[in-house]
């Protein structure tokens, strides 16, 4: 069944399967699929003498998450079908690819499904005597219990848990190590998004909600699910200072500390608006006494073509500073 | 005056100011606002003993031209309006921050505004002694003599352009040799783009152009000026096909060629659809019997929140592969 509708796009029934190849062969000599699955790893996993950091979810999240595998960041990638969790199968199949015996961290976005299936392909692997040990992102402080998740959701932040995992796993670390710096960054991050626009599933061909000319929802999830609050449009100022204010109450930082920030885009958000809101984003953690380490702008976790954005905020020492600012060579992110 | 729109913006007037501020927000450290202007150099600019390598032109085409400032790519951008040259004045300044005594490129995009205000701006620094050599991009096969066009368009293939340049002029190369490899890039260059649907500026706040709800727009520019055609949409794979062959019948390459790849979004296109585009991109040219040394895929030189792409094509040898591969380190565009 082809829709008609303004995506580039053949069949929506084939969209993850044509999108995996299309990134595959920007890097086929880097990248490789593993047989009748959706599942990416780096083509030399698993990598002697390295834990493996892997991780998943629903496809329309990209760059996320296949987007960060490469050197210093992620061994393998499995991508469900648009908002939809990879099956325990395909987690199973990223695990042991990416298993060269010293163990695999799995990052996990808590949402239901992912975490369920996570699990169940866990059990299977380490009765094959695999270790794995796991990390449950949730940074989202818009809601608790959301549509499709038990506590808080997994957002934005995963990323800085792809990279200091990846960078500690990459320096040699073992498996506990590795998992303790996912958490650590998990302990210190939040995030909250809001959107434009709702986005449009391939396969529905329409809107995910319904969203007024003049409105804007604040707390959206990354699938569109409800936030906290529905609004009349506001200025891109006022929005900053929402979105900021509510991940600093949760947050509780000391003045002085230092943190990394993003600007994320939705994925139909242009940099133009997201390099406005992140002025005004510094403007106000310097009115909080903060320090800003590194900030980034840009689509690190998107939610289709949804128009939009969250700010993450991330408070880091000496340690995350070093794995947050090591080398690392993915599709998605790249630093000397 | 603010409009009531759906864009992260406050006041229409000062989106490129807080842009720009934004901008030099993510890496204070790195860039220099030059003084009521629309202007970012590098902070460490003039560098001395290496030729300046500059660019600009309207905004709206983020991350270019601030994106690419920096080691390995340009020493300074200046940035106008939205869609709107910068003035003579800003590229004087520009040209002149960027000069340690070894002369400066101008990479200019076929426009009549951004063409006439450098030439401007070059009579007048060149009445001051500075040495400047100026390259013309018109990579756009679409039409000739466009809306605001005399001679082809410039358009994504200028990213190629501060990237050969760039990596030229950091190797320590003279101003005539950072020209050549410029033009080379040029000459081998071609791009074609489409829209699914027009950009919105913050300006005016509604459509640049109508496009009906199955219709796209084959050949568009970056500005939302009509293309060569518009069509019923199409699937993603005939939308590559048009766009591919358009190029190719352009730039009439022999087998074997090795060619660098760009699918470039608009800025309101999800990274999903252009790894979609991506990788029936790759087929056509596997068919063609051309050898993709390098593929790109993401934002490089967009059109405010349109969603479309364009594709890039460029011929390469061993001289331009080793400058598109060289080490760079700029926000947009990073490579160890």
């Amino acid at each position: 069944m082809w829709v008609r509708m303004k995506k580039l796009i053949n069949d929506p029934d084939d969209i993850v399967d044509e999108m995996l190849d299309g990134i595959v062969a920007t890097h086929p000599d880097r990248f490789r699929r593993l047989p009748d699955t959706q599942v990416l790893v780096r083509d030399d996993a698993p990598l002697d003498g390295k834990v493996g950091v892997v991780s998943g979810g629903g496809s329309g999240h990209e760059p996320a998450h296949a987007g960060y595998v490469g050197d210093g960041m992620l061994d393998g990638a499995a991508a469900g079908d648009v908002f939809s969790s990879p099956t325990a199968d395909e987690f199973e199949e990223l695990i042991e690819a990416c298993d060269s015996g010293e163990g695999v961290l799995a990052v996990v976005k808590n949402y239901e499904g992912d975490v369920m299936n996570f699990e169940t392909a866990i059990e299977l692997v380490e009765m094959e005597g695999t270790d794995v040990e796991t990390v449950v992102v949730n940074d989202d402080v818009a809601v608790e219990d959301s549509l499709y998740t038990s506590g808080r959701r997994g957002v934005c932040g995963t990323i800085l848990v792809h990279k200091a995992a990846g960078a500690k796993a990459a320096e040699g670390a073992d498996l506990k190590e590795v998992q303790r710096v996912g958490q650590k960054v998990i302990d210190n991050v939040g995030t909250m998004g809001m959107a434009l626009t709702s986005c449009v599933t391939p396969e529905k061909g329409e809107p995910t909600f319904d969203l007024g000319e003049d409105e804007i929802e604040l707390g959206i999830g990354i699938h569109g699910e409800p936030g906290t609050e529905r609004t009349d449009i506001m200025r891109a100022d006022e929005i900053t200072e929402e979105l900021t204010t509510a991940v600093l109450d949760d947050l509780d930082l000391d003045e002085g500390q230092e943190v990394v920030t993003i600007v994320n885009g939705m994925g139909g958000t242009p940099q133009m608006e997201l390099f406005v809101v992140n002025r005004r984003l510094q403007e106000l953690l310097d009115d909080h006494g903060l320090e800003t380490w590194d900030a980034w702008v840009g689509d690190y976790m998107t939610s289709l073509d949804m128009a939009g954005c969250s700010v993450t905020i991330c408070a880091v020492d000496e340690e995350l500073k070093e794995l947050l600012s090591a080398p690392v060579n993915t599709p998605a992110l790249t630093a000397p």
